[in-house]
Protein backbone atom coordinates (compact mmCIF):
# COMPACT_ATOMS: atom_id res chain seq x y z
CA UNK A 1 0.00 0.00 0.00
CA UNK A 2 2.91 2.62 0.98
CA UNK A 3 4.92 1.98 -2.30
CA UNK A 4 1.60 2.48 -4.32
CA UNK A 5 0.70 5.55 -2.76
CA UNK A 6 4.44 7.09 -3.25
CA UNK A 7 3.73 7.43 -6.93
CA UNK A 8 0.18 8.31 -6.58
CA UNK A 9 1.73 11.05 -4.73
CA UNK A 10 3.92 12.21 -7.33
CA UNK A 11 1.43 11.72 -9.88
CA UNK A 12 -0.92 14.31 -8.48
CA UNK A 13 2.15 16.75 -7.72
CA UNK A 14 2.40 17.11 -11.26
CA UNK A 15 -1.49 16.73 -12.41
CA UNK A 16 -1.45 20.26 -10.14
CA UNK A 17 1.36 21.52 -11.50
CA UNK A 18 -0.18 20.89 -15.01
CA UNK A 19 -3.41 22.80 -13.29
CA UNK A 20 -1.05 25.85 -12.34
CA UNK A 21 0.43 25.94 -15.96
CA UNK A 22 -3.43 26.13 -17.66
CA UNK A 23 -4.40 29.05 -15.23
CA UNK A 24 -1.17 30.96 -16.41
CA UNK A 25 -2.12 30.13 -20.13
CA UNK A 26 -5.72 31.27 -19.35
CA UNK A 27 -4.35 34.87 -18.20
CA UNK A 28 -1.98 34.82 -21.03
CA UNK A 29 -5.12 34.53 -23.39
CA UNK A 30 -6.78 37.94 -21.74
CA UNK A 31 -3.54 39.26 -22.49
CA UNK A 32 -3.52 38.39 -25.75
CA UNK A 33 -6.69 39.62 -26.73
CA UNK A 34 -6.24 43.03 -25.34
CA UNK A 35 -2.66 43.38 -26.34
CA UNK A 36 -1.68 46.95 -27.53
CA UNK A 37 2.03 46.46 -27.69
CA UNK A 38 4.01 46.89 -30.75
CA UNK A 39 3.78 44.96 -33.66
CA UNK A 40 7.40 43.86 -33.04
CA UNK A 41 7.27 42.80 -29.60
CA UNK A 42 4.13 40.73 -30.70
CA UNK A 43 5.73 38.96 -32.78
CA UNK A 44 9.14 38.25 -30.36
CA UNK A 45 6.40 36.96 -27.96
CA UNK A 46 5.19 34.62 -30.21
CA UNK A 47 8.44 33.14 -31.23
CA UNK A 48 9.29 32.63 -27.48
CA UNK A 49 6.00 31.07 -27.21
CA UNK A 50 7.01 28.32 -29.83
CA UNK A 51 10.16 27.49 -27.78
CA UNK A 52 7.48 27.17 -24.81
CA UNK A 53 5.18 24.90 -26.86
CA UNK A 54 8.16 22.73 -28.18
CA UNK A 55 9.18 22.23 -24.32
CA UNK A 56 6.14 21.21 -23.68
CA UNK A 57 5.57 18.58 -26.79
CA UNK A 58 9.26 17.02 -25.92
CA UNK A 59 6.53 14.51 -23.86
CA UNK A 60 3.26 14.12 -24.90
CA UNK A 61 -0.01 11.86 -24.49
CA UNK A 62 -2.54 10.92 -26.70
CA UNK A 63 -5.06 12.36 -24.75
CA UNK A 64 -5.74 14.73 -22.29
CA UNK A 65 -6.49 13.36 -18.82
CA UNK A 66 -9.49 11.37 -19.26
CA UNK A 67 -12.54 11.48 -16.27
CA UNK A 68 -11.34 9.79 -13.34
CA UNK A 69 -12.88 8.86 -9.75
CA UNK A 70 -10.35 9.68 -7.15
CA UNK A 71 -10.30 9.96 -3.38
CA UNK A 72 -11.97 12.93 -3.15
CA UNK A 73 -14.74 12.43 -6.03
CA UNK A 74 -14.97 12.49 -9.72
CA UNK A 75 -13.08 14.87 -11.85
CA UNK A 76 -11.97 15.66 -15.60
CA UNK A 77 -9.06 17.55 -15.79
CA UNK A 78 -8.73 17.69 -19.29
CA UNK A 79 -12.62 18.95 -19.87
CA UNK A 80 -12.90 21.88 -22.44
CA UNK A 81 -15.52 23.21 -20.04
CA UNK A 82 -14.39 22.55 -16.32
CA UNK A 83 -11.57 20.66 -16.56
CA UNK A 84 -8.28 22.38 -14.19
CA UNK A 85 -5.52 21.22 -17.12
CA UNK A 86 -7.47 22.59 -19.82
CA UNK A 87 -6.94 26.14 -20.48
CA UNK A 88 -9.82 26.07 -22.55
CA UNK A 89 -11.90 25.46 -19.67
CA UNK A 90 -13.64 28.24 -17.52
CA UNK A 91 -13.02 26.50 -15.60
CA UNK A 92 -16.70 25.78 -14.17
CA UNK A 93 -16.65 24.66 -10.59
CA UNK A 94 -19.49 22.84 -9.55
CA UNK A 95 -20.78 22.44 -6.03
CA UNK A 96 -23.71 20.54 -5.46
CA UNK A 97 -26.48 21.31 -3.01
CA UNK A 98 -30.10 20.19 -2.05
CA UNK A 99 -31.43 22.61 -4.72
CA UNK A 100 -28.92 20.46 -7.32
CA UNK A 101 -25.79 22.02 -9.25
CA UNK A 102 -24.81 25.26 -8.45
CA UNK A 103 -21.21 27.60 -9.77
CA UNK A 104 -19.79 30.71 -9.46
CA UNK A 105 -18.64 32.21 -12.51
CA UNK A 106 -17.23 35.03 -13.47
CA UNK A 107 -16.54 35.09 -17.79
CA UNK A 108 -13.16 36.93 -19.18
CA UNK A 109 -12.36 39.17 -21.83
CA UNK A 110 -12.00 36.37 -24.20
CA UNK A 111 -15.58 35.17 -23.68
CA UNK A 112 -16.84 38.59 -25.55
CA UNK A 113 -19.32 38.21 -28.01
CA UNK A 114 -21.64 41.52 -28.36
CA UNK A 115 -19.50 44.36 -27.19
CA UNK A 116 -19.10 44.22 -23.34
CA UNK A 117 -21.27 41.03 -23.35
CA UNK A 118 -20.46 37.25 -22.93
CA UNK A 119 -20.66 35.35 -26.39
CA UNK A 120 -24.31 33.89 -26.33
CA UNK A 121 -22.14 30.37 -27.28
CA UNK A 122 -20.38 30.57 -24.33
CA UNK A 123 -23.42 31.15 -22.07
CA UNK A 124 -24.75 27.71 -23.61
CA UNK A 125 -21.41 25.93 -23.71
CA UNK A 126 -21.34 26.18 -19.49
CA UNK A 127 -25.22 25.73 -19.08
CA UNK A 128 -24.90 22.05 -21.55
CA UNK A 129 -22.58 20.97 -18.89
CA UNK A 130 -24.30 22.41 -15.48
CA UNK A 131 -27.70 20.77 -16.74
CA UNK A 132 -25.45 17.68 -17.33
CA UNK A 133 -24.42 17.76 -13.57
CA UNK A 134 -27.32 18.36 -12.62
CA UNK A 135 -28.68 14.87 -14.21
CA UNK A 136 -25.96 12.89 -12.08
CA UNK A 137 -26.62 14.80 -8.87
CA UNK A 138 -30.05 13.98 -9.30
CA UNK A 139 -28.64 10.24 -8.79
CA UNK A 140 -29.37 9.48 -12.57
CA UNK A 141 -26.62 9.04 -15.64
CA UNK A 142 -27.33 10.74 -19.51
CA UNK A 143 -25.65 12.17 -21.88
CA UNK A 144 -27.70 15.62 -23.76
CA UNK A 145 -30.31 14.43 -25.98
CA UNK A 146 -32.03 18.23 -26.57
CA UNK A 147 -30.81 21.57 -24.98
CA UNK A 148 -33.14 24.88 -25.25
CA UNK A 149 -31.41 27.52 -24.69
CA UNK A 150 -33.38 31.21 -24.01
CA UNK A 151 -31.32 34.56 -23.82
CA UNK A 152 -33.06 36.97 -21.71
CA UNK A 153 -30.64 39.85 -21.28
CA UNK A 154 -26.44 40.18 -21.84
CA UNK A 155 -24.59 38.57 -19.64
CA UNK A 156 -21.61 40.50 -18.18
CA UNK A 157 -17.77 39.62 -17.89
CA UNK A 158 -15.35 40.52 -15.49
CA UNK A 159 -17.90 40.35 -12.94
CA UNK A 160 -19.85 37.70 -10.66
CA UNK A 161 -22.51 35.75 -12.03
CA UNK A 162 -24.33 32.66 -10.66
CA UNK A 163 -24.99 28.91 -12.91
CA UNK A 164 -28.10 26.72 -11.10
CA UNK A 165 -29.33 23.59 -12.54
CA UNK A 166 -31.61 20.98 -11.39
CA UNK A 167 -33.72 17.74 -12.26
CA UNK A 168 -37.28 18.59 -12.55
CA UNK A 169 -38.60 15.23 -13.56
CA UNK A 170 -37.17 11.56 -14.56
CA UNK A 171 -39.20 9.02 -16.36
CA UNK A 172 -37.66 5.83 -17.98
CA UNK A 173 -34.35 6.84 -19.96
CA UNK A 174 -35.11 10.19 -19.61
CA UNK A 175 -34.00 12.88 -17.51
CA UNK A 176 -35.51 16.63 -17.82
CA UNK A 177 -33.36 19.55 -16.61
CA UNK A 178 -34.29 23.28 -16.10
CA UNK A 179 -30.81 25.87 -15.39
CA UNK A 180 -29.89 29.47 -15.52
CA UNK A 181 -27.20 31.92 -15.83
CA UNK A 182 -28.04 34.76 -13.23
CA UNK A 183 -26.96 37.98 -11.39
CA UNK A 184 -26.07 37.58 -7.57
CA UNK A 185 -29.83 39.52 -7.28
CA UNK A 186 -31.31 36.66 -9.08
CA UNK A 187 -31.89 38.68 -12.15
CA UNK A 188 -32.35 35.99 -14.80
CA UNK A 189 -30.30 36.13 -18.18
CA UNK A 190 -30.64 33.03 -20.11
CA UNK A 191 -32.32 29.53 -19.40
CA UNK A 192 -31.96 26.13 -20.41
CA UNK A 193 -33.92 23.29 -20.47
CA UNK A 194 -32.53 20.03 -21.21
CA UNK A 195 -33.65 16.70 -21.53
CA UNK A 196 -30.98 14.18 -21.20
CA UNK A 197 -30.72 10.56 -22.44
CA UNK A 198 -29.69 7.01 -20.13
CA UNK A 199 -27.54 5.83 -22.63
CA UNK A 200 -28.45 1.62 -23.14
CA UNK A 201 -25.26 0.26 -22.16
CA UNK A 202 -25.76 2.62 -18.54
CA UNK A 203 -29.03 1.68 -17.63
CA UNK A 204 -28.12 -1.02 -15.59
CA UNK A 205 -25.35 0.98 -14.03
CA UNK A 206 -27.69 3.90 -12.64
CA UNK A 207 -27.29 4.68 -8.91
CA UNK A 208 -30.21 3.89 -6.72
CA UNK B 1 -5.86 59.56 -48.73
CA UNK B 2 -2.41 58.52 -48.84
CA UNK B 3 -2.25 60.05 -45.34
CA UNK B 4 -5.14 58.15 -44.05
CA UNK B 5 -3.47 54.66 -45.82
CA UNK B 6 -0.30 54.83 -44.05
CA UNK B 7 -1.16 54.54 -40.32
CA UNK B 8 -4.68 51.92 -41.42
CA UNK B 9 -1.66 49.50 -43.37
CA UNK B 10 0.46 49.89 -39.82
CA UNK B 11 -2.83 49.25 -37.67
CA UNK B 12 -3.31 46.26 -40.11
CA UNK B 13 0.33 44.91 -40.13
CA UNK B 14 -0.52 44.72 -36.12
CA UNK B 15 -3.56 43.55 -36.18
CA UNK B 16 -2.05 40.35 -38.60
CA UNK B 17 0.81 39.88 -35.52
CA UNK B 18 -1.70 39.46 -32.88
CA UNK B 19 -3.65 36.91 -34.98
CA UNK B 20 -0.44 35.23 -35.79
CA UNK B 21 0.30 35.36 -31.90
CA UNK B 22 -2.94 33.85 -30.67
CA UNK B 23 -2.80 31.01 -33.34
CA UNK B 24 0.51 30.33 -31.35
CA UNK B 25 -1.63 30.19 -28.25
CA UNK B 26 -3.55 27.98 -29.45
CA UNK B 27 -1.14 25.34 -30.16
CA UNK B 28 0.42 26.03 -26.71
CA UNK B 29 -3.08 25.56 -25.70
CA UNK B 30 -3.78 21.96 -26.86
CA UNK B 31 0.33 21.35 -25.62
CA UNK B 32 -0.75 22.04 -22.27
CA UNK B 33 -3.72 19.73 -21.71
CA UNK B 34 -1.17 16.61 -23.76
CA UNK B 35 1.80 17.67 -22.23
CA UNK B 36 3.37 14.45 -20.10
CA UNK B 37 6.70 16.63 -19.68
CA UNK B 38 7.87 16.95 -15.80
CA UNK B 39 6.55 18.40 -12.68
CA UNK B 40 9.85 20.73 -12.64
CA UNK B 41 9.53 21.01 -15.91
CA UNK B 42 5.78 22.61 -15.97
CA UNK B 43 6.56 24.89 -13.52
CA UNK B 44 9.88 25.99 -15.47
CA UNK B 45 7.90 26.65 -18.24
CA UNK B 46 5.24 28.75 -16.65
CA UNK B 47 7.59 31.43 -15.13
CA UNK B 48 8.06 32.27 -18.77
CA UNK B 49 4.68 32.13 -19.27
CA UNK B 50 4.67 34.70 -16.81
CA UNK B 51 6.78 36.85 -17.84
CA UNK B 52 5.56 36.68 -21.61
CA UNK B 53 2.52 37.31 -20.19
CA UNK B 54 3.05 41.02 -18.59
CA UNK B 55 5.52 41.72 -21.33
CA UNK B 56 1.88 41.73 -23.51
CA UNK B 57 -0.01 43.64 -20.65
CA UNK B 58 2.74 46.53 -20.74
CA UNK B 59 0.66 48.15 -23.09
CA UNK B 60 -3.08 46.66 -23.04
CA UNK B 61 -6.82 47.90 -24.15
CA UNK B 62 -9.81 48.18 -22.23
CA UNK B 63 -11.86 45.63 -24.40
CA UNK B 64 -10.83 43.36 -27.19
CA UNK B 65 -11.07 44.35 -30.50
CA UNK B 66 -14.55 45.38 -31.51
CA UNK B 67 -16.80 44.92 -34.55
CA UNK B 68 -15.68 46.80 -37.51
CA UNK B 69 -17.00 46.87 -41.41
CA UNK B 70 -13.47 46.57 -43.46
CA UNK B 71 -12.69 47.67 -47.10
CA UNK B 72 -13.22 43.23 -46.71
CA UNK B 73 -16.01 42.78 -45.28
CA UNK B 74 -17.47 42.09 -41.15
CA UNK B 75 -15.13 41.03 -39.06
CA UNK B 76 -14.49 40.90 -35.25
CA UNK B 77 -11.18 39.89 -34.23
CA UNK B 78 -11.83 40.01 -30.59
CA UNK B 79 -14.84 37.50 -30.51
CA UNK B 80 -14.81 34.06 -28.49
CA UNK B 81 -15.90 32.39 -31.46
CA UNK B 82 -14.47 33.76 -34.70
CA UNK B 83 -11.93 36.05 -33.68
CA UNK B 84 -8.64 35.51 -35.13
CA UNK B 85 -6.92 37.71 -32.61
CA UNK B 86 -8.69 35.99 -29.57
CA UNK B 87 -6.64 32.62 -28.38
CA UNK B 88 -10.54 31.25 -27.13
CA UNK B 89 -11.96 31.26 -30.85
CA UNK B 90 -11.29 28.15 -33.11
CA UNK B 91 -11.59 30.27 -35.01
CA UNK B 92 -14.49 29.64 -36.85
CA UNK B 93 -14.47 30.61 -40.23
CA UNK B 94 -17.26 31.00 -42.08
CA UNK B 95 -18.53 31.30 -45.71
CA UNK B 96 -21.50 31.93 -47.41
CA UNK B 97 -23.01 31.26 -50.41
CA UNK B 98 -26.69 30.26 -51.92
CA UNK B 99 -27.81 27.61 -49.19
CA UNK B 100 -26.59 30.42 -46.58
CA UNK B 101 -23.62 29.72 -43.67
CA UNK B 102 -20.94 27.08 -44.34
CA UNK B 103 -17.56 26.45 -42.18
CA UNK B 104 -14.86 23.35 -42.52
CA UNK B 105 -14.30 22.77 -38.59
CA UNK B 106 -11.78 20.92 -37.37
CA UNK B 107 -11.63 20.68 -33.39
CA UNK B 108 -8.86 19.77 -31.39
CA UNK B 109 -8.02 18.16 -28.28
CA UNK B 110 -8.86 21.20 -26.12
CA UNK B 111 -12.33 20.70 -27.09
CA UNK B 112 -12.74 17.43 -25.62
CA UNK B 113 -15.78 16.16 -23.45
CA UNK B 114 -16.67 12.39 -23.30
CA UNK B 115 -13.60 10.70 -24.07
CA UNK B 116 -12.19 11.21 -27.61
CA UNK B 117 -15.06 13.50 -28.72
CA UNK B 118 -15.80 17.37 -28.60
CA UNK B 119 -18.05 18.39 -25.70
CA UNK B 120 -21.37 19.25 -26.43
CA UNK B 121 -21.22 22.63 -24.90
CA UNK B 122 -18.78 22.98 -27.72
CA UNK B 123 -21.07 22.44 -30.11
CA UNK B 124 -23.36 24.18 -28.96
CA UNK B 125 -21.18 27.36 -28.53
CA UNK B 126 -20.48 27.15 -32.67
CA UNK B 127 -24.13 26.61 -33.85
CA UNK B 128 -24.86 29.65 -31.83
CA UNK B 129 -22.50 31.80 -34.22
CA UNK B 130 -23.08 29.89 -37.56
CA UNK B 131 -26.89 30.51 -36.90
CA UNK B 132 -26.55 34.00 -36.22
CA UNK B 133 -24.72 34.17 -39.25
CA UNK B 134 -27.21 32.43 -41.57
CA UNK B 135 -29.54 35.33 -40.45
CA UNK B 136 -27.31 37.94 -41.46
CA UNK B 137 -26.44 35.95 -44.92
CA UNK B 138 -30.16 35.91 -45.05
CA UNK B 139 -30.17 40.15 -45.38
CA UNK B 140 -31.80 39.64 -41.56
CA UNK B 141 -30.27 41.33 -38.52
CA UNK B 142 -30.99 39.98 -34.38
CA UNK B 143 -29.83 38.26 -31.67
CA UNK B 144 -30.18 34.30 -30.54
CA UNK B 145 -33.88 34.30 -28.81
CA UNK B 146 -33.76 30.80 -28.25
CA UNK B 147 -31.79 27.79 -29.35
CA UNK B 148 -32.36 24.28 -29.49
CA UNK B 149 -29.90 21.87 -30.01
CA UNK B 150 -30.46 17.94 -30.57
CA UNK B 151 -27.26 15.46 -30.04
CA UNK B 152 -27.44 12.63 -32.43
CA UNK B 153 -23.85 11.31 -32.81
CA UNK B 154 -20.26 12.11 -31.12
CA UNK B 155 -18.73 14.29 -32.66
CA UNK B 156 -14.61 13.61 -33.21
CA UNK B 157 -11.89 16.24 -32.71
CA UNK B 158 -9.19 16.21 -35.20
CA UNK B 159 -10.66 15.31 -38.27
CA UNK B 160 -12.81 17.58 -40.71
CA UNK B 161 -16.36 18.25 -39.87
CA UNK B 162 -18.77 20.52 -41.46
CA UNK B 163 -20.84 23.24 -40.00
CA UNK B 164 -23.68 24.68 -42.08
CA UNK B 165 -27.06 26.79 -41.40
CA UNK B 166 -29.84 28.55 -42.77
CA UNK B 167 -32.92 30.73 -42.50
CA UNK B 168 -35.67 28.97 -43.06
CA UNK B 169 -38.80 31.77 -42.04
CA UNK B 170 -39.33 35.34 -41.13
CA UNK B 171 -41.81 37.18 -40.17
CA UNK B 172 -41.46 40.53 -38.50
CA UNK B 173 -39.15 40.84 -36.22
CA UNK B 174 -38.24 37.17 -36.06
CA UNK B 175 -36.40 35.01 -38.37
CA UNK B 176 -35.51 31.20 -37.30
CA UNK B 177 -32.89 29.19 -38.87
CA UNK B 178 -31.96 25.58 -39.10
CA UNK B 179 -28.52 23.87 -39.10
CA UNK B 180 -26.29 21.02 -38.52
CA UNK B 181 -22.47 19.76 -37.65
CA UNK B 182 -22.11 16.83 -40.31
CA UNK B 183 -19.24 14.20 -41.24
CA UNK B 184 -17.80 15.42 -44.86
CA UNK B 185 -19.80 12.23 -45.74
CA UNK B 186 -23.16 14.17 -44.76
CA UNK B 187 -23.82 12.23 -41.51
CA UNK B 188 -25.67 14.76 -39.22
CA UNK B 189 -24.22 14.89 -35.90
CA UNK B 190 -25.46 17.54 -34.31
CA UNK B 191 -28.72 19.51 -35.30
CA UNK B 192 -30.03 23.07 -34.11
CA UNK B 193 -32.64 25.32 -34.52
CA UNK B 194 -32.73 29.00 -33.44
CA UNK B 195 -35.29 31.99 -33.72
CA UNK B 196 -33.30 34.95 -33.97
CA UNK B 197 -35.23 38.53 -32.82
CA UNK B 198 -34.43 41.81 -34.08
CA UNK B 199 -34.07 44.63 -31.50
CA UNK B 200 -36.47 47.28 -31.70
CA UNK B 201 -33.39 49.98 -32.56
CA UNK B 202 -32.37 48.07 -35.46
CA UNK B 203 -35.87 47.11 -36.79
CA UNK B 204 -35.62 50.39 -39.32
CA UNK B 205 -31.58 49.37 -40.09
CA UNK B 206 -32.88 45.79 -41.67
CA UNK B 207 -30.88 45.49 -45.49
CA UNK B 208 -33.81 45.20 -48.23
Amino acid sequence: MTMDLAPEYDEEARLSAQAVLAQQVRELMDAVVLTDVSEDEMTAVTAELVALTERLKAARRDRPPVPELTRNGFRHLGNAVTGACNPHALPLVIERDADGSRADLEFRPTHEGPPDSVHGGVSAMILDHLLGDAVAAAGRAGMTGTLTIRYRRRVPYGEPVVGRAAATRAEGRKTWVDGTISLPDGTVLVEATGLFITPTPWVNAIPE
